[in-house]
């Protein structure tokens, strides 16, 4: 009877999109934010919140419980992690990604069922087709899309930083950079390093605020283009991470192709993803994440590292490998 | 550097709808039961299941990672979890569950921000107030939801079978019993007991259907009654299984002096919940259910096993004890 199968797994799963809609709702809120400025109590902490009687204290308790939050003698306060990554005012905020699923993704994704049975995406630009023609329009919503985009880019960036022998080249251009956050990370670790993002012109005042932001305009600077029309830039190594993902396979091989003809000879290529394992059998979030392409985009999946070395080499690479960036991130690097 | 903190589990647990989410459409969709016919290929199972050939292959595999489902050789398969409890033909369905989340509570909470800041439940009954009267008054749905709450019962009625002293009794009457799980459960452990349930007349075809197909019709009858408005039925024990979180404050002090009135001298009252642990920081699950309360109901909440305790006491029992049933679920004991 120990070993016997229980449901409770299943209902965990079933349901934990009751523990995921509470933090996105606590970053909504302000809750990390304001306990960023110290403890506080439960009459406190609800008036500046805004929160009703009814619902305060089970919603603070909640995100006790799960570890976002902690509670000593009736004060909440930020646990290390979220004072780092969820305070809205830290250079390590993660929250923008919440944001968008709280404001975008979560109802998306209520029609899950639909996009399995039609293979079509479900967002707002269900109707357009264009997600980033949609995001882009609107400054506002652009930099909400660029912020969240740096939250998920800080861990790899990191790693990437780390992981990489960048003592054996002096330039990189990261494409499709968002804010910023990868060539700030690469800069910031090494001094030697001359960088560059590439990226929609629209993304440029955004940017440059990031990269001044962050002490290293001197040596990073912005390429404006678009990636799917115009030659990419040259440079000793090009970034992508996180954009062939958004786009169908011929559009990940024209990229490729692009890559390799910027790229001098020696030069590096580095495709970093949640890339999912080639065995399809371990990485939840990676393939989770290519049904959210399902979801946002027209032809956007997410694929193996063995996917990727496959087609590095048909245009043109000759020698690729993969390596582990963060818990549920790789890379893959072709050498030109 | 080993041990500073990381963004994963903050990112993990924003992003986990989306697991939720797969889990609820694959119930939706009949994966389970499909395979619970026999092991298919992808193909086969696209076919059977309606699934875009865009969607289909992350879509399984997803589930595989998430270790809902098995692939060998190209086949997927039931985990021995998943065919017990997901497989809608089988006495062990928990599914129910998951089709409430997936039809009605996914939506809901969505407007979680809004029920924390107004106090205001957000489901269907929004509008009327009266989650209940919506749902009794449309036989499918009824239906739904009965099976839905037989989902949550099995585990718990399972754990009370086996850890409560039968022995020393010969009848009980559940309150509130929906479609007779616990009634099922207890009669088919324990020969010797004769037990009822007690719920709203809507419900008697549902449960003596259920009930005979248990094979228990022969000591298991239904009790017509409101628990609102009537004098509960007298037996042994009374169980009262999730249904004093329904509702407010007072209300769950009138269920308590019911149970009292009802029962002989000597008898006991067991209520069994999702118990918020007494320091009101480690069982999230009932904290969450809490919030799941304020969503669905006018004044529902869920509440630790010192606050009931205290309340029974207060309705004039004298020994009450609260002991562990499941991994997030306790029942509480009280002796006229």
């Amino acid at each position: 009877m120990e070993n016997a199968p229980t449901p409770a797994n299943i209902l965990a799963i079933g349901f934990s999109f009751w523990q995921s809609k509470v933090l996105l709702s606590a970053v909504e809120l302000g809750v990390f934010n304001e306990l960023a400025k110290g403890p506080a109590d439960l009459a406190t902490l609800s008036k500046k919140l805004g929160l009703h009687a009814r619902s305060a204290r089970d919603f603070l308790d909640a995100l006790v419980a799960l570890k976002l939050i902690d509670r000593q003698d009736g004060r909440y306060s930020n646990t290390p992690e979220t004072d780092l990554y969820l305070d809205r005012d830290k250079p390590g905020y993660v929250g923008g990604l919440l944001e968008m699923a709280n404001a975008r993704l979560y109802s998306s994704w209520g029609l899950l069922t639909e996009a399995l049975k039609t293979g079509r995406n479900q967002s707002e630009s269900k109707e357009s087709g264009d997600l980033f023609g949609a995001l882009y329009a609107d400054p506002a919503r652009l930099r909400g899309f660029l912020t969240a985009m740096s939250g998920g880019s800080l861990a790899p960036a990191q790693a990437l930083a780390a992981k990489f022998p960048w003592k054996n080249y002096k330039t990189f251009a990261d494409i499709g950079t968002a804010q910023g956050m990868l060539p700030a990370t690469l800069a910031s670790a090494h001094p030697h390093l001359l960088g560059a993002g590439f990226d929609l012109p629209e993304v440029k005042p955004v940017f440059e605020e990031f990269i001044a932001g962050r002490g290293v305009s001197d040596r990073v600077k912005f390429l404006a283009g678009n990636f799917l029309t115009d030659p990419l830039p040259s440079a000793e190594v090009l970034i992508m991470g996180r954009i062939l993902h958004d786009w169908d396979l011929a559009q990940k091989r024209m990229l490729l192709q692009k890559a390799f003809a910027a790229l001098p000879k020696g030069g590096a290529l580095i495709v970093y993803e949640t890339m999912i394992d080639d065995e399809r059998r371990e990485n939840a979030m990676g393939l989770l994440l290519s049904l959210n392409m399902l979801i946002e985009t027209q032809g956007g999946f997410d694929f193996t590292g063995a996917d990727c070395q496959t087609w590095m080499h048909e245009a043109g690479f000759s020698q690729t490998r993969v390596e582990p960036l963060t818990g549920q991130q790789s890379m893959a690097v072709a050498i030109k």
